[in-house]
Formats: structure tokens, C-alpha cells, sequence
């Protein structure tokens, strides 16, 4: 199954990266708000279903591919 | 409006963050295939409907967001 993480900065967590793009982004004359920037992981894992693909995921999460402390994620899987 | 654009490498581009995460997701006992390592980035953007917020959104990617060569970038938007 095709698995996508988004990994975002938590609300209240500094983003100099998100911060850089919003500037640059007002510098070629688009006023943006808010930018944050952070991470998408696809990948292919093996799974007899759904569920059991999102609850692997999600450890996956929690042991490499987020920090929860600073870090939320989103999972999404498809068939 | 809230605008989430994911931006990715293209197939066939090499991607060693990608290639790191699915040998560190391998070490820890979880197999994946074809792991890739993309940008989510999220923001802010004034717009009078979706239609003009995706075009605006869409401009600071081929000017800013993505390197169309190596990237492609997929646009959302919400009001």
C-alpha cells in the first residue's frame, strides 16, 4: 500500500524555514501569512489492509519519521 | 485563504534523504519500498476566490517554491 506522512512544525514551535520562505515570498511581491514549512514522506509498505497499514505507519512515525515534541503528523494511506 | 502545497522530486531524480529514511525505517524492522522526501508548505494567501488563489499560488512555485527541473508541486487550496 502507498503511504504519505506530512510531518508540520507544531503551532508555537519556530519555523526559521517557513520564516525565510514567507520573506522571499514578499520579496517577488506576494504577501503570504503564516508560511511553515515541514515534511512529505511517500512510500510502499506492506499491509493485509488499511488499518494495519496506518497503525504500522503510525509507528513509524512515532519512532523515526516525526518528533512528537515539536513535530504533529498526518497519515494517509491508499491501496 | 489557506493554501498547502506538497512539493516532491520527480521520478527518477535521486532523492538520498528518501533513500536514508527507508534504510533507517529498514533498521528498525519496518520494510518499505521507493521512500521519498518531499516539502509540504503551508500559508496564508489574500484571494478573491480559489480560481485566483491556485493561479497566485501557483506562480510562487514555478518562481519560488519548486525547481521545476528536479520537482513537481501539487496545489490546495481552502478557503
Amino acid at each position: 500500500m502507498r503511504a504519505t506522512v506530512l510531518v508540520r512544525p507544531k503551532p508555537g514551535i519556530l519555523d526559521p524555514q517557513g520564516e525565510a520562505v514567507g520573506s522571499a515570498l514578499g520579496h517577488l511581491g506576494f504577501e503570504v501569512r503564516d508560511a511553515r514549512v515541514g515534511k512529505v514522506i511517500d512510500f510502499e509498505v506492506d499491509a493485509t489492509n488499511a488499518a494495519d497499514a496506518k497503525a504500522k505507519v503510525e509507528r513509524m512515525c512515532e519512532q523515526l519519521l516525526a518528533n512528537p515534541l515539536i513535530e504533529s503528523y498526518e497519515i494517509e494511506v491508499t491501496a
